[in-house]
């Protein structure tokens, strides 16, 4: 079943409008829920009087902060360290923070009960971005100790240093000697790289359904991570995680803002207060409050030789966590790649979250990466400038080729194919050096070229299969479908393994009372590490098949093997019994099996040498833009990624999820920026002022490279590997087109005009490319 | 946790009335499901007209037999034989056969429909009991081929000679030489043995939502046998076991009833072509006519010497199966206990079930034993009169003991218990040899005893576990808790086993997606054969968890050991860690393990020689009544059961059962009987007109002696183990009280008084103890 275009498994139900979300649950008696949010970024919660809400028509239960200190509850949560309430207890660190929740008969009831409430704030001075946060004097929004979430304590090292400041947590990374490598390297370039806050808009909000009932917890809800959740909500209510049951039926999108617990522990507490099932399910604009991609600040130096070898690298990788630490802890580590996917022997990097005033930032598709190959592509094309090099002929010059070390000291086993992959996708847009951008009018044509390489997070993930008496095979996961093609490919890898058609396998949705534990659906890994263990939990049940079949055959197990369904004796073609006889004459009824994939990863926190990651994806993307210097709009004409995926399950999934990452990027490369005003609040929380990719977007010509090596069973995630290519390649093309360095994302009209006007208010050539762009502490200075 | 009164985990939701039942669901669209049946116990139907029905106001399918000619469809079904369809294709075999079906917005509009739909019959000769339909020239309700269930080829050997009769199946036992044996008796005993149909009279009648969704079948029912339904529903609609999920929350008790699938293929066609979810939940007089316990009519003759040692043995059981086969295939098997638990050297046992035009029998509480029982224990009596011999010392006589062979050749590996069981229930009654009946005005009291020896079915049962990463435990097992308290002691044996908590083990209810196949709650098996899979699973997963705790202390895995959630090192006990912390440590999330018991049984087909059980459950029964010879009524003064159980999981649970299976006794003893009048119409399908015990009925004495072995894992189900004894020991006293005897059940009022006034009529001792009651052929002569 490998390498077949088959449609989705629920294709049917999901373009009929049958499939189940969570947001069509309706349960007996279940009561609605609205939140009251925090208007100030940084306020200190003086009262709440809520009486005039909890005798409201339709309401049953308020909950407020005070209902926090229910000894029986231990409310604070978090996927790393447990410091955000589910409600603001006494201080709010956000605006748009959750302050009251309101259950009530009907969502227009507890929405009217919202506005009775009325709080006493006493506004704080706020910090909205990193420099400000880390600023000496600023104020602190966790002064107290920091605490380790359950489970985790062996992936965060505690830093006990941290306490009393707006750090969440720091990244170290040392390799060779780097002072030595600056010392000798030809030339130095510095830049600071920035890319802004971005909304997942996935199309359907976060939804939770809360019910305690049959001694324990059910909760449905719209989560990539439905086990972490289950432990999550356990710790906070005190139950076991064994009467803690999540069911996800399927998302509506996700893109990392469904992994971090959000809005399950407040719907759980107001369940248990109203003693009855409750439903929040958020509005548009409180999905932009509710998570964020990080923003970052990279600064970056580069040692290079005059042929174009690197020799050092330095970079400072701040990432804004917003006011709860969620998953930074080990979003920062992704400064492991803050050099890219090149041979540097001297390596020094330092990354740190950071704690600000803003929504809490989150997963977000790619995790951390963009943030890193935002910096590093944007850094090669100036160091290629600088050097007056083809920065095609650059990358290729320091690719990573197979048996290289990574900055982690890592050898990358896989061939990663880079120089195929860069001169394959600079072939297809008509890539040549020298690039003269082509002039029409106010319009000006170029080429631009990225390359990245992405790790992944490395949780473990279990499969349990069960072999029916007619054998045909149920596989239990807790991987999430939301509309990636999940279900389909992790059918079709275990449809292949146990040699049965693909109409004979059904992957069954997330419930944790009955399916085992997978950290998150995320990080490019459902079909990669879940399907490895769905391949394992196969194989344990084909083992006690053919200890049966050897039986019954009075054959050695050693000797067996399936076929086509059937089970073959070796050398004895014309003794076979299908799995069912086998099943059936067994008089076991069904046969289940477990497996497993749990990569061994680590990374020593004083020199971050060690394994980052279990796989490694890499990515290349050529573009071609034109841009309008008159109203500073770029326009993509062609754009083309290349992938090494190992090897395609269902080639028509991977290639729809590569444009649909890719797509992503375009987003992000052109238009897509949370802003906040001065007070930090919130000025675009809505999709007319937030913009995302229509198809009208669409690149004009968007083509796309998989590389596949075949049999290969290393099967790579394909949900995120081509995003951090686009928006540095995108801007390589636009920096050389308007002769002016883009250093900060997104391209806005607004942003390009201001490019153009300065650029035209500098002499030309102060540096190749233009590298005096606003705010940019970039040099190229030939170095000592 | 073995031993301790716990209360049911479910306590709190049942008597809060927020338990789910399949009754209370409602889904989305759901439509709502009636029935038209056939007026006539046999009839060819000649023509559907169901055209106004189909157009009626909210009908949105009707189902005829024609429906089931779709060559998509292989619509008939049965445990052993399939024989039933859903609906009356061309003949209908008995009066209350669903004919049509019709599903409607509301109720109320498909029950208006069903008055629309003419059908015209042709009425055919039906037979209603065994002797007509075995007498030559008979109807002959299925004359085609026998066609065997899939899965239970193994179970059920073909028999080809039954084609043209109304056998359904045939079951021979021979031990010993018969012939020699009653030539070497200084006395034989004939008599015949009657008892009648009976009703389950579960509070919660038959339901099912079936639903087509998610590219399978979803079926809510109200099943004993979830996933022995969901293989059925596969083969009825063509869908790989796999995408057929049954669902079952709890069960307003089933007693038999709801382990042959009935409703739930009809239901599942009018789903299909609707298109829509649709219910069906039968009405009180509806469940009168979908199944019922095998009437019987067993001809014994017992071979004994003067001293009271049974030197031989002869039965003919004749089992009236009703209109399908269900599962008489193996209840006929049953014969091979006609002699009870009493060691005899020669037998000869012939065993049918029949079809005739009354409802389909099932299984039914006690499954075929109570109608051995109460032919071998009124037989022993009756002898134990012949001998003028005490009815307690004839038993004791001849009672099993430890390493006697059954009637199949097995040796008893169990010490039954017999000597002590049967002392205690005679001494607790005050038993006295001999009995003179106490007389006072027309009352006269007697005491009478009962030994019985129950055997168990033998499916196999599987069970997976997950252990969550803080110590606690999931179970999946596919037992139906229907009130018995199955998740309440499973939960008991989990925990014991794994050495945790109670509150940290959940058991899941069945959901055949995800539940490993168990192929029913039934026959006593829930605790002893799922237990021992629960225990064999939760073993398989603490060797994974050893394995990784081993890595993690630096031990051999054979040196450690789970106690009290902690896992210590054999010779340092001061090394130990929680299991949650080896859990967490080793990053897994969750470990599985699966688990079962297979027992393995066989009876030779021609000789019935081999093993029948993987347990014997003895029970005896000691009772004294009052009779009142003027109005026929008879009161239970005092009521005494003895069990051997090996070991008592939650004695609480096992009390009521105990209790709860005794009342069974007592109606069947007294009142329950299902009669029909000479066309084969049910004359009393309603609780006014069929009654079941109420809590006036409790004997005024009401007592029960458990054995138990200390610390044995050999733990007996206990569900259905004293329902047999309880009428033959009432019966006994009834018999002695009013010296004549009684050989057919229930004890009504009208029989009474009729045999009180025969015994009138005839001269007293003709036979001791009254062996001239109406229809039996009994006689007590000198051998030979």
């Amino acid at each position: 079943m490998f390498g077949f275009r088959v449609p989705m498994v629920d294709a049917r139900e999901r373009v009929t409008g049958t499939i189940e979300f969570v947001q069509n649950l309706v349960l007996p008696g279940m009561l609605h829920a609205r939140v009251l949010r925090s208007p100030h970024a940084h306020a200190r919660i003086l009262g709440v009087d809520a009486s005039r809400a909890a005798a409201a028509a339709g309401v049953m239960a308020v909950l407020t902060g005070a209902d926090l200190d229910d000894p029986a509850l231990d409310p604070a949560f978090g996927l790393f360290l447990r410091d955000q309430p589910p409600l603001a207890r006494d201080v709010a660190r956000y605006a748009g923070e959750p302050v009251v929740a309101v259950a009530a008969e009907t969502e227009a009831e507890a929405e009217a009960a919202l506005a009775m409430i009325e709080v006493d704030y006493e506004p704080l001075p706020a910090v909205l971005d990193v420099d400000a946060a880390l600023a000496p004097g600023a104020p602190v929004l966790h002064p107290g100790p920091r605490r380790l979430a359950f489970n985790r304590r062996d992936l965060v090292a505690h830093q006990p240093g941290l306490t009393g400041t707006n750090a969440i947590h720091r990244f170290r990374l040392r390799r060779g000697d780097a002072e030595a490598g600056f010392a000798g390297a030809d030339l130095i370039v510095e830049g600071e790289y920035r890319t802004p806050a971005v909304a997942h808009v996935a199309f359907e909000t976060h939804v939770c359904v809360a019910w305690f009932r049959a001694g324990g917890l059910t909760v449905w809800s719209s989560s990539q991570a439905p086990s972490t959740l289950a432990e999550t909500l356990a710790g906070v209510i005190g139950l076991p995680v064994a009467r803690v049951r999540v069911i996800v039926p399927t998302l509506g999108g996700g893109y990392g803002s469904k992994i971090d617990p959000s809005i399950e522990p407040l719907v759980t507490l107001l369940a248990r207060k109203a003693r009855r099932p409750v439903r929040l399910s958020l509005s548009r604009a409180e999905e932009f409050v509710t998570g964020m991609k990080h923003p970052s600040v990279v600064r970056l130096r580069t040692g290079v030789r005059l042929d174009g070898t690197l020799v050092a690298h330095e970079a400072h990788c701040l990432y804004n966590g917003g006011a709860y630490a969620t998953d930074t802890p080990e979003k920062i580590t992704r400064g492991y790649a803050s050099m890219g996917p090149y041979r540097v022997p001297d390596i020094r990097v330092d990354s740190a979250g950071v704690y600000t005033n803003v929504t809490p930032a989150c997963a977000f598709r790619g995790f951390g990466m963009p943030q890193m190959a935002w910096a590093h592509e944007t850094q090669m094309d100036r160091v290629a400038d600088a050097l007056g090099m083809d920065p095609l002929a650059l990358r290729l010059h320091n690719i990573l080729l197979p048996g290289d070390a990574f900055s982690t000291g890592e050898t990358l086993l896989e061939d990663p194919h880079y120089p195929e992959l860069l001169r394959d996708a600079a072939a297809r847009i008509g890539w040549a050096w020298p690039i003269e951008p082509e002039r029409a009018g106010s319009r000006v044509r170029a080429k631009g070229l990225a390359a990245i390489i992405k790790g992944m997070g490395a949780f473990s993930a279990t499969a349990a299969v069960k072999l029916n008496a007619d054998g045909t095979l149920n596989v239990l996961t807790s991987s999430v479908e939301m509309g990636q093609g999940a279900l389909t490919v992790l059918a079709q890898i275990a449809a292949h393994e146990l040699g049965v058609p693909l109409a004979d396998v059904r992957v069954s949705t997330p419930d944790t009372e009955v399916t085992p534990f997978d950290a998150m659906t995320a990080a490019s890994r459902a079909t990669s590490f879940m399907g490895r263990a769905i391949r394992a939990a196969v194989g344990d049940v084909r083992a006690k098949l053919l200890a049966l079949a050897a039986d019954q055959l009075e054959a050695a197990p050693a000797d067996l093997s399936v076929e086509d369904g059937r089970i073959v004796v070796a050398g004895a073609p014309a003794t076979s019994r299908s799995i069912a006889s086998v099943v059936a004459a067994a008089k076991v009824g069904s046969l289940s099996g477990e497996g497993w994939y749990r990569p061994s990863i680590g990374l020593d926190p004083q020199t971050g040498q060690g394994i980052a990651s279990p796989q490694w994806h890499p990515a290349v993307c050529a573009a071609e833009v034109e841009v309008d210097e008159e109203t500073g709009r770029v326009q993509i004409l062609q754009l083309h990624v290349g992938l090494y995926v190992g090897r395609m399950v269902n080639p028509t999934g991977c290639e729809l999820q590569v444009f649909g990452a890719s797509l992503f990027g375009v987003g992000q490369a052109l238009f897509e920026e949370l802003r906040w005003d001065e007070a930090g609040t919130l000025t675009n929380p809505n999709l007319s002022d937030y913009m995302i990719p229509s198809f009208l977007d669409l690149p004009q010509r968007f083509g796309q490279t998989v590389l596949e090596t075949p049999g290969t069973i290393d099967i790579h995630g394909i949900g995120e590997t081509p995003l951090p290519a686009i928006a540095p390649a995108v801007a390589n093309a636009v920096s050389r087109a308007i002769g002016a360095r883009v250093m900060e994302l997104p391209m806005t009209p607004e942003r390009i005009l201001r490019l153009v006007r300065e650029r035209d208010a500098v002499p030309r050539g102060a540096e190749p490319g233009g590298a005096a762009a606003r705010g940019a502490r970039a040099s190229a200075t030939p170095a000592g």
